[in-house]
């Protein structure tokens, strides 16, 4: 394994995490609408996603000498809280597209799709339940445990920005940024798949709480990532509408930095746009709102913010744990931290 | 408590699940945007609810022998268990009122809304992840297992109704009636909070299969009457519009049968009327559907049907468990298979 690349260990991995994910979800039902609505609850696990949460959790566990087999039921369970997630994300958002395809609410409206995504949040938990079996009861708790916390704020973070929509609020500190996203991203992505990893290979409570600190840098590193690649990223790459975060109204660290620094007019006119219904949104428009971001390096900064904060972790994970041994796992997250700012998709 | 009426019972079993339930919800965030979160959280659990639910659970447990404090936690996730299904139900079906107040969407928009009812489904699990230092950790994930199948089965149930809907169905049998009501309805009206308040009085696995049948029964008169008095009960007690599900297109036992029984010409206009969007139905079109119920006895039918089924729960319970000692708990349970269907809200 030590001479694995990240991209080929996210691709393995995401094929033993699909896996599990199938063997898990009901396929078929003789009643025909039961049937069609477990079809649809396959639908966002079936399109290509990065798989980075449960390599993350998939990592830690083995870096931290447990085995990381016994972590495959939670790493998929990370996996089906994204869709879950996604799922309502899109809805909320008033997204279009989602890893290359119309989002599910596109496909068969919101009502039904905000009840597939109730049923995946079910099966999430029906899931973390099956630990009881492998893990014993008391570890599989405390796996919960940090599930609950983790949606809890989850849903924190998006009812911040959600918020932040309803209000029409713009001015934003990076601070504002930095809580929003600590709790809807680095949560999810970082600090709890870093976290159950380690309880299931037996880590203490201090090695986990170390987590949190380097999760949310690295977290808070992939989102704004994310949404540089939303900015000038490949559609056919990054699986989403480029500048559709303009579109939807999204309150960016890119943003934030674009209307710090531009002039009164300037940002009346970026908020005016920013402020209209997606549909009224001329392509001409969003051009002019990415032209001042480029004007003013807003995308850089953003970039350069990004690599400031994975470097940090980094630094972080191998000073804080220098003492682990040097396996494979834990090369390969290092190398993953330098994945997440140099993705294209 | 032997002179105690269903009705007082109701009412101190919801007193104490609210204050179980405000107990453990977040009320203060110094974030203003998450402090308002919690507000909108609890906005629902604060509205007058009857608290049928809980009360099985507790009667259950204490019929059987158990404790019902041991049962309060439990009593009280199907109550949460109950709000967050409502609030996504409400946006789902176009609802306007619930419990004499707007639905939250009407006061928040959808996307908010359907966080909230997110951040209330995983406050469920982690009240029930609080059962393990309550119940220890077997019973505990005994009863996270029944929350499993019971949410498993109440979005299944939802997409069976929501697809009639999508698909414009409506040449439905009392059979398909009766198999989206129980995954619906009847799961989580009777079906589980018998088993689970069974379950911590430490009943066998054979007396807790035993209310899955009463259970049905149960619950699926409860949610016939809960349809009749949507046509003919006073908007102040039942606390939702009258005639809101014609208004809605609501597929019920009511409508079921007027149509199996009507001219073709009159199915025909009944169906144009029932799939109009909600704000193009004009009230002379709802009175014009209530007419044809009226003159064929549609709700009379339906009422008739609800109290078969209550009765044969009613001889159920008493002869299958004709064993229990006759204490309070258990006359009150039978008291309460009565109120299902005499209640006027």
């Amino acid at each position: 394994m030590s001479e694995i690349q990240p991209l080929e260990f996210l691709k393995k991995t995401k094929a033993q995490i699909d896996a599990h994910i199938f063997d898990f979800l009901p396929r078929e039902h003789e009643h025909p609408e039961v049937h069609q609505f477990y079809e649809m609850m396959l639908d966002y696990p079936l399109r290509a996603g990065k798989g980075l949460r449960p390599a993350i959790c998939l990592l830690i566990c083995e870096a931290f000498g447990g085995n990381p087999r016994n972590a495959l039921n939670t790493a998929a369970a990370l996996e089906l809280l994204q869709n879950w997630a996604l799922i309502h994300d899109d809805i909320e958002d008033g997204s279009d597209l989602r890893r290359g395809e119309p989002c599910l609410h596109q496909k068969y409206g919101i009502p039904i799709a905000i009840n597939v995504g109730d049923g995946l949040h079910c099966k999430m938990w029906e899931m973390l339940n099956q630990n009881a079996d492998l893990l014993g009861y008391e570890l599989a708790f405390t796996i919960a445990s940090e599930f609950v916390q983790l949606s809890n704020s989850i849903v924190e973070g998006q009812h911040i920005e959600l918020s932040w929509v309803d209000s029409n609020r713009w001015n934003l500190t990076e601070a504002d940024y930095w809580t929003m996203c600590v709790r809807k991203t680095a949560s999810y992505t970082c600090i709890t798949p870093c976290r159950v990893g380690g309880l299931i290979a037996g880590a203490s409570r201090l090695e986990l709480d170390l987590f949190i600190d380097l999760g949310m840098n690295l977290g808070v590193a992939f989102q704004i990532q994310d949404d540089v690649l939303n900015l000038i990223g490949e559609e056919r790459l990054y699986g989403k509408e480029i500048g559709g975060d303009i579109s939807e109204g999204k309150r960016t660290l890119i943003l934030i930095h674009l209307l710090s620094v531009c002039s009164q007019a300037e940002a009346d006119r970026v908020i005016e746009i920013m402020s209209q219904q997606r549909a009224e949104k001329h392509p001409d428009e969003i051009q002019e709102v990415l032209d001042l971001m480029a004007h003013y390096e807003s995308i850089q900064y953003a970039q350069q913010h990004a690599k400031r904060l994975a470097q940090k972790a980094y630094t972080q994970f191998n000073r804080t744990f220098s003492y682990l041994p040097a396996t494979p796992a834990k090369g390969i997250f290092l190398d993953l931290i330098d994945f997440v700012i140099e993705r294209e998709y």
